[in-house]
Parts: structure tokens; sequence; C-alpha cells
């Protein structure tokens, strides 16, 4: 960890971004991924060579991005013990969830129908002035804000997901008993600044970065069930995949090789 | 787009901060993709209902973050127009850079050798003192930096990557020669804060958000020949995936669905 106050371009207003630059780097590295608790504010300022007061100045600033909770204590939770959710299957949030034993929730926000826009249409293959059900949720692991869902339903699904509780965890679920099965999916994962809605419900600070994950996900017949994009909070989760060396190009490695 | 000038909250101080995550929003979001650039600042002003003043001090922020360029005419460049990355094969830099009509870049900034850590030894199956060679390289996009590769071989990969030139573009393809095959490999994905080097080679603010991915890559017998984390600048790239319910899960649903 870099001695802050050796730095040359110190000031005395920077000098607690840099604490937080320090800490946001090693909690979204995951060095208090084991403990789950920042050291006591004393020890931060012995470590970093700084006042207390520059030390909750820089907490102030993971906080309003997401990264530590509130005050508990002396010490802050830190939230950047990201979990890992592979990509090896198609899984849900709630089986996602369950698969850690984290007990995951949904809180729906609102629920629109309107007609579609154009990318909708061309994502879901609806017919222009098809009408689209539109969701918006907060997904909780344990009680903890870490997602926010928007999901664009065509009109057979979205139809079944208005006449759900609000406070359902899982639509995928209902879905399937009414003969709606998700089965594949195509995702993009990228980063994205967030808006109004996700600073509210995540307890971030607007333009704070979010991990997004896009989705278009179809039946067994190919037909869109769902087009949908979620947000995460930094270091909640972490995406792994496998993948492999397409055959053709290992043959003509091996050619090449020859 | 919010109307800024409307929102209760509003403040001097925090009007340009405002403005800085609309427009962080709309660049991510890919508003600007097609296009390229932004509105020249009189017409953002306007569009804000703010002065050209807070408009500049917005477009500071975001120039920090490394999403939009310096000034060119009255016009910034907008580098938020990522193009995707599949994951439906293993592909390297350097491939998927030229499959999209790009010129990849590689500058060598440091290689160093060192006796590998406990979590490089579990990564490359190494025996205790065993030594591993790390690279740090900026990636570029026809000249444009888009990533800091830092990447750890070992050591029989690493003899042969100390001998390649600091500006060589591809490693694989060099090591291909000498027998040394990438074909499958595991990622993680997640968001990772920028440290000093990555600040100082992305030309990016400490601290601001990065798309990271992690990868362990094994040869054809399943020996690891690198381990590495790729730093994106946002809206660089995008990561696409495919993949289906697994199909276990699928018989249990029909099973159910009976």
């Amino acid at each position: 960890m870099t001695d802050v106050a050796q730095d040359p371009d110190r000031s005395a207003g920077a000098l607690y971004r840099q604490v937080a630059a320090d800490l946001r780097e090693a909690i979204t590295s995951g060095s208090y991924g084991e403990s789950g608790r920042l050291p006591a504010e004393g020890a931060l300022a012995e470590q970093y060579g700084v006042s207390r007061g520059t030390v909750r100045q820089a907490l102030a600033v993971l906080r309003a991005d997401g990264l530590v909770t509130s005050r508990r204590g002396t010490r802050r939770v830190v939230l950047g013990n990201a979990r890992v959710q592979s990509f090896s299957e198609l899984l849900s949030f709630t089986h996602w969830a369950r698969s850690m034993g984290e007990e995951p929730g949904g809180i729906l926000e609102s629920l629109v129908r309107r007609p579609a826009d154009a990318a909708e249409r061309e994502q879901l293959r609806l017919e222009p002035g098809t009408e689209v059900y539109v969701t918006l949720r907060l997904r909780t692991l344990s009680g903890t804000p870490v997602m926010v869902e928007r999901t664009v339903y065509p009109p057979r699904v979205g139809e079944l997901v208005a006449q759900l509780p609000p406070d359902v965890v899982s639509h995928t679920e209902p879905l399937r008993e009414h003969g709606i099965l998700f089965t594949d999916a195509d995702h993009t994962i990228d980063v994205v600044a967030a808006n109004a809605d996700d600073a509210r419900l995540l307890g971030c600070r607007r333009g704070s970065p979010l991990l997004r994950e896009r989705r278009r996900t179809t039946d067994p017949t190919g037909t869109p069930v769902e087009w949908s994009q979620d947000r995460y909070l930094p270091g909640t989760v972490a995406f792994s995949i496998h993948n492999s060396l397409a055959s053709s190009a290992l043959s003509r490695h091996a050619r090449e090789g020859d």
C-alpha cells in the first residue's frame, strides 16, 4: 500500500481522496474479504499517517459509493466480499443466492405496461405497437441490497408477472408452473454509472460505477421471454466463465507447428 | 435525461457533479456511441440549463475518469464506444482487436523475475521457491490506451517471453512457435479501482472504476501457462457470453410440469 504521507503531490484537500482510493483498491481486490471488516479508524489513521478526521472523510466517500456500510461500533463492514457467479449454466438470481446459502430477496419498485420501443421490439422479436411489461426490482442477499434488476417482458409473460405478489422472490419459478421456461441466454457484461433510481435503491452515489449484466433469455423453442439488465454494487459479485480456443484455431496451430 | 436545474437538492458545488453523472450515464449506456462525439459545450449548457463553466467542470471529471478525450475543436470524443468481446471461444487481445479491424498495440512497462507468492503458486501449480516472470503491459487499440495487462508466467514460458522485443504486439503468437499453446481459460470478471500504475498508463484518475478480467490459461495437457489480469477503461469493451439452463434442471422442470 502506498505511503500516502510521502506522496509528492499531496495536498490537504486531496489527502482523504488518496486514502479513499487506496482503501477502495484494497477492498475491491479482496484484501478485507476474509475478515469482512475494516480496521478501526485509529488504526487506519496510523497506517496512513493521517488524522482520524481524514480517515472519516475517506470512509464517507466509500460509504457513498456503496463499498462499506455505515459505522457499527468502531469498524465498518466491508461489502466488497464478492461472491462468484458462474456462467457455466444459466442460473436465476434466486438459485444463485440459495446455492451460496444466502437468502434472496426481491422488492418490486414499479411495474409499467407500455408500447415496446425499437430496441425492445428487436430483442423480444415483437410487432410494432406491441405492449411490454417493464419491472424495476431491488434484489437483496440476506437483506443487503446488492442489485437493481430491470426486466422487459413480452405480453404473454408480462401478463403472468403482473399477477404475482409484489414481494415474490423468484419470477422464474412461478412462471415455470405456467409453462414459461427460461432455458438459454445471451449476456453482455460491462460497467455503467448509477442513475438516480440505482443510487436511491442501492444507497450509492449517483454516477458511481456498477457492474452491469444484460441478458436476452429464450425458451426451448428460441422465443424470447425476457430482456433484462442487472446492475450490481461493486464487490458484491464476480462473474466466472470457462472457454477454449476454437477447435479450428487449434488445428491451424497444429498444422503450423508441423 | 434529468432536468438538473429542477433538482430539489441542487447546490452550486454539486451541480457540475450532477451534470457529470448524467453525461457519464449517457456515455456508458451508449447514447453517443454512433456519433462518437459529445455535443458542443454551448449545446450541453443549454440542454442542462447551466453555465458553460459548469459544463467544463463536468467534462473535466469525465476526462479524469477516462470517458472522454481532451478537447478537439469544440467537441469531445467519447471513448465509451464499447466493442463486444465474445467468450464463445478463447481469443487473445491481439486476435480480438484484429477481428474488429483495429490495430492492436502492446507496450511493455516492466518485466520482473521473482519468487512466486502463494496465490501464484496455487494458480500456476508451482513448487515453493519457483521463480515466475511478471509483465506489466499497456494495450492499445489503434493507438488509444484501453487496457493494462498484468501477467504472471511460469519459468518455462517466462524465459521465452523475456527474450521477446519490448514492443512485440502478441505474446501468444511467438510462444506458439515454441510449442506453448494457450487453449483453455477460466475467467473472472468484476470491477476494480484504478491504482497508481493504471491511472498513469490509462490516463484516468486513481480510484476510478475499471472492468477487470482475470484468467488462468492452460495448454492442451492442462498445465497452466499464464495467470493474468486485464483492467479495461469503462466504455472500451463489453464481454458477451451465451449459456443454457443445466440439462438436469431442464429435465427436472419437465417432470414437475407433468
